[in-house]
């Protein structure tokens, strides 16, 4: 009965695939997983540093380099280890073979080195594992509309990953990478941090966003939309063929597979934060529209924005972008400087975000109240505030950052023992 | 007048491209080429070394890799010089892109590893130049009948520049290496050897097959098949954009195109050769075919071969192989002795060939006795011979080998002042 064979795409990232030791140690996992009974796509990075050297080539002939000729040096790397682990799937005795993104073919659109997927053919690899033969793909890359190569910029390969495990309709997509799971916080700051079982895409996208950066958003994005089980889990703990129910990894899923009551899944902090603070603006109509449109035009990332209203006619207008943004921000406003006619510009980078993430928060009141009483008994003053349906965000003095997410770690609970 | 502007084939080996310094040279050239109202296509090989890196990680991995995935690791390394000059170029503002075998495409049989070239489709080249852009094409690749990357085997960049100047009906193939051009013997050796400004296909065919490994042997018989002119030339001596009657390398042309009228156009040698007596064989019909006929199926390779026969009824089989196939042919010969029932089983690999080239020869008498008596004069004694239309090859002990081609050199009129 083929339906019955579970079909699993394996991604390993740069570091799992680092030198020929770890490429034999992939092939060996792969060969476990599919003795076990599965079907299975596997997915590569480059080896670790082949990116960034080729990268380092493109630009020390011109730093300004064509992109098209960027995404055909570069892919080479994928292509490499794809060729790679083929061969030393079948020193094994496991029948493989390598597949570039032309070769699937994962189509893309135009958009050269940050390609969009357009449309992912599964049925070379549906062939090949109807062959008994587990391709191997050379992740981050596909072909675009003109038959270049492309590619999906960085840690794109979780994109081909999920992609493709939507094309051939996996039961799940295993990324293997150096860390074994997804925590309740970043374990370096809270040693009694927590690796979660199984976390919703909406949580885990709100996550990544603010800085865990275990699977690239746009991946889980992807994932959610297409409804494609992810596990995060270590290519560095030797392990047996995975099998449900007793999975070694966390799994990012949909909300209905989630058990477990949680008010709160994790918090999340990003130092990459600045704020932005116009004051004294008259206020009057459009005054949104003549600050924010201009910065968009530039190219600036907005996150959070509060807007308050003196007694004395004037507005204040903060917000908060990425550090890398900050010195465009601040030309920008100076030139609508004639318009806004703002009495004042201040900026603060010492900030960080701290953000509580969870879907229980749907449900269940008093989440932001906890955050703001848990970090007021500390004396950890917020500066601002922001909300989603899932997540509460604070932006608090940079000082404070380990304080008030071990703090906020034991309010919600999530201390391990 | 599109039909007057030269189209030219620039070929440039793995250290004309082997970092990016010189990569920005080759650039530099390929402009001043382009400047000068020429159409180019360029074809690069390797940077010197990544192919050798590649090639290690597959025997690492398994001494019997997969030759289809062996072909798609090892083109990587054409990919990314093909994409490093298209951005060299581009920087110095000459359009140019690069192209994959598969881009072409360029067309081969299914042997991967050692491919040979089916078809060239010369449109995609044309339309590039017809926009005034410069193709920079991935040589020693194409595709396979089953969409996968084959390569042509080492020195295929050869063949590739020849296959492409053939398809786009180029001027002129111009190869890019680390010598000057042909010369009439070893500069090594003969200090007064001269470089030959022109030289046919089949004399380049046969010094290239005696071990002057300028072309590689294939791209030669490629080249006289479709009338390809090929000049060989220095990639490492400035100059200026090279226009007919001005050209500073060798020209490997059809034999119309040499005026001058010389018997002899040079002396070859080779060191990699063994000579293999059998002995006192009974003499009877099918001796030859019950000796080369096991020899071929084991893939030894044979070249010259003398028969004598002594009063007695026994005869002697003498011939010459490569020295890595000697232990091969032992072998062989060892377990076709019941059969062949020779006496004995004599080798010698401290033997050199020494060749006296040139299509003069066809018209002109007396060539082999003059080569006879010159090695005579030096008490030089003859093992073997054998000869061709332009060719006369002789066998001798290898302490002799410089004195021998120095004579020749001067007894051919070769020396030049």
């Amino acid at each position: 009965m083929p339906g019955s064979v579970p079909r699993i795409v394996m991604k390993f990232g740069g570091t799992s695939v680092g030198d020929l030791e770890r490429i034999r140690a992939v092939a060996a996992r792969v060969k476990q997983q599919k003795d076990a009974g599965c079907d299975v796509v596997v997915v590569v990075s480059a080896m670790a540093g082949e990116t960034n050297k080729l990268v380092g080539y493109c630009n020390a002939l011109s730093p300004l380099h064509d992109p098209k000729e960027y995404d055909s040096i570069v892919a080479t790397g994928e292509q490499v280890t794809s060729g790679l682990l083929a061969i030393a799937l079948q020193a094994l005795g496991v029948k493989s073979r390598s597949r570039a993104g032309w070769q699937i073919p994962l189509v893309t659109d135009s958009a050269h080195g940050k390609a969009g997927i357009v449309s992912v053919d599964g049925t070379s690899l549906l062939a090949d594992m109807a062959d008994g033969i587990v391709p191997v793909v050379a992740g981050f890359q596909g072909i675009g509309p003109d038959e270049r190569i492309t590619t999906l910029g960085r840690g794109g390969s979780d994109t081909s990953a999920v992609a493709i495990a939507a094309a051939v309709k996996a039961d799940r997509c295993d990324i293997y990478t150096d860390v074994d799971g997804i925590y309740t916080t970043d374990p370096r700051i809270v040693a009694k941090a927590r690796k979660l079982d199984k976390i919703t895409y909406e949580e885990m996208l709100e996550l990544a966003s603010v800085g865990a950066k275990v699977l690239q958003t746009r991946s889980v994005g992807l994932a959610m939309r297409e409804g494609v089980r992810v596990q995060v889990l270590s290519s560095f703990v030797e392990g047996e063929a995975l099998v449900e129910g007793k999975l070694p990894g966390s799994l990012v899923v949909d909300e209905d597979e989630i058990v477990e009551d949680k008010l709160v899944t994790g918090i999340a902090y990003s130092r990459d934060e600045a704020k932005v603070s116009v004051r004294r603006i008259p206020d009057r109509p459009g005054i949104a529209a003549a600050i924010f449109g201009p910065l968009s035009e530039a190219g600036v990332n907005v996150d959070m924005i509060v807007q308050s209203t003196g007694a004395d006619g004037t507005t204040d207008m903060t917000f908060t972008t990425g550090k890398a943004d900050l010195p465009r921000a601040i030309s920008t406003l100076e030139s609508v400087h004639d318009n806004v006619q703002y009495e004042e510009l201040l900026t603060d980078d010492d900030v960080v975000k701290i953000s509580v993430v969870g879907t229980g928060m749907r449900s269940h009141a008093g989440v932001a109240s906890t955050m703001f009483r848990t970090l007021s008994e500390r004396s950890i003053n917020i500066q601002v505030i922001s909300t989603s349906e899932i997540k509460v965000s604070v932006l608090v003095s940079a000082d404070y950052a380990e304080l008030a997410v071990r703090a906020l770690h034991t309010a919600y609970g999530l201390d391990g023992v």
